[in-house]
């Protein structure tokens, strides 16, 4: 009869925050996915298309991690008409060695914005100029807060613009960023203005047209474009790829499906059978990242199980060591 | 914050029994299968070999019913050296208008028993002949003693036989099924002689090799094969499909890359694009079944979401009703 831990959000909020431990957490993710035998089947993904609803389930096996997640992730778009999140979600987590369910993480999705602001952390770590000051993130919603948090961790950050469509939103969303990160945030419509003034941009939209265009980057930016999980969600230009000094994607094997490569491929500005770095060997220094201060370089992020596992098998420790959550004998 | 219901092992035996109940459900989920838009994913499949351990992930969305499975089956074949089952797992029941986790059910692979040994009362209730007496099944584990309680329940068995290489498991395996069922159950390690001699046959191993020969099955047999479910896995001679007249899978998009089919392909038996009828379709009658008695019939089950999803909605929908099971908020 296996005893398995039921964690609740209020316990994995207790336990795990975007802070620089979730940051090397999910580097060293990206890392074994370049170094280990990892295994990381492709992405099961189940359309309810009658309720506007899609589901992702992904996960990854990581040598030398004792637990893997089965991480589910629901995204039902006519909920906030009900009153309810568009996004939930659980990670289930079993032992790597016997299979058996060790702890259910009832997180509504909060591992899973946590680990994703953390990957726009490792990309802006490994990929942004050392100096760079100023951000522009596009999106005003949960990842644009935490995707600036993120980078305020790794670079010195010491100013940023919202773009959305909706100034109130914009608006809205730069006032928070400022009271919580201590720094001055403007909001804006005009996505010219912010990107052709950032040091990094990261675009945190759900946009199916691109909404970031090549002409308004400046020599010298890095661009995380994390907001495309889908075949059928893009947001930059396509040429913004064709014409980067460095490409990198958190899983090749994904973004030519599901990220912003795919636009690329499709546009014809890249070759379908082109192959770039991928964020862990850029970490492990096994290809090389930026090599001057003028270089634009792209991180095309679709989210990878290995962040999954790295993060809930972190969240589990911490709940052990602290006695969190209920156990159930079944 | 929703409120989840979690169901452990013991609730879920309380509510879920191989009845007539639960061949009816997945009667009904094969029938769907055939006859409504449902969405039914790839299985997601993780191989960790380090331990021996493989992981699959089954959903379906059901149009109708109100709820979606996502079901997660660890198989890890170390265990029983460490004194652990091989097969573990539970399924996660979500809203399928609103995508929010509902139920964890904490089955340990009870209601995939249930709902596989229920295919294989669906299959022998539509494919095999009307007068069929006497079973042979090959194996001798869990699926062995509820292949045939399944059957018993759609023809008038009368008497069977339990083949497996190892004799004493054999005879272990019809002791209890003759206690349980109150029919003459033999043992035997002679498949010829198993197969010759039965109306129905039911193959429940985890062969790499056939164990059933095309030449051992008399005209008339219906022969379900239920122990392949994954690439390497072959239980029934090629043979046997090729002279078959009449050849049924749960799924042809999986049975032809995880069943008995894909090896009648790999042998040249079959055309790599050969066309069959689903069980779905042959309960929907919208294609035709047995037509003699005469025939001999196959049916090729790999497991299917539809399935998950079908007995799993009938499990919660009991422990509402019995208010069994421990309500979390999260």
């Amino acid at each position: 009869m296996p005893t398995i831990r039921i964690l609740i959000e209020t316990d994995l909020r207790k336990v795990i925050d975007l802070d620089m431990d979730a940051i090397n957490c999910v580097e060293g993710a990206f890392k074994a996915l370049a170094t280990q035998d990892v295994r990381m089947p492709p992405i099961l993904r189940l359309d309810i298309d009658e309720f506007n609803g899609e589901v992702d389930v992904k996960t990854a096996y990581v040598p030398g991690i004792e637990s893997f997640a089965i991480k589910i992730s629901p995204g039902f778009f006519d909920n906030p008409k009900l009153g309810l999140p568009s996004v939930n979600g659980l990670m289930n987590l079993f032992s790597s060695k016997t299979g058996l369910l060790e702890a259910v993480l009832l997180d509504n999705g909060y591992l899973t914005d946590v680990r994703t602001a953390a990957a726009g952390g490792v990309a802006a770590k490994h990929l942004a100029r050392e100096d760079a000051k100023h951000a522009a993130i596009f999106g005003a919603g949960v990842q644009a807060q935490l995707q600036l948090k993120a980078l305020t961790l790794v670079r010195d950050i010491t100013s940023a613009t919202i773009w959305a469509r909706d100034i109130a939103k914009a608006e809205a969303c730069a006032k928070k960023a400022s009271l919580d990160l201590g720094i001055p945030v403007t909001a804006t419509t005009d996505g010219k203005d912010a990107a052709s003034t950032a040091d990094i941009i990261v675009t945190t939209t759900p946009a199916r047209e691109p909404v970031l265009m090549a002409d308004w980057v400046k020599p010298g930016t890095h661009v995380t474009a994390m907001g495309s999980d889908a075949e059928h969600k893009n947001e930059i230009d396509p040429a913004l790829i064709g014409q980067a000094d460095l490409y990198v994607s958190d899983s090749q094997a994904q973004t030519r499906i599901l990220g912003e490569l795919h636009h690329a491929i499709d546009a014809g500005v890249v070759s379908s059978d082109a192959t770039f770095p991928e964020l862990g060997q850029i970490i492990a220094q096994s290809l090389t990242g930026r090599t001057s201060a003028g270089q634009t370089t792209i991180c095309d992020l679709t989210g990878t199980g290995v962040q999954d596992t790295a993060i809930a098998t972190l969240a589990r420790h911490r709940c052990d060591a602290a006695g969190t959550g209920v156990e159930i004998t079944s």
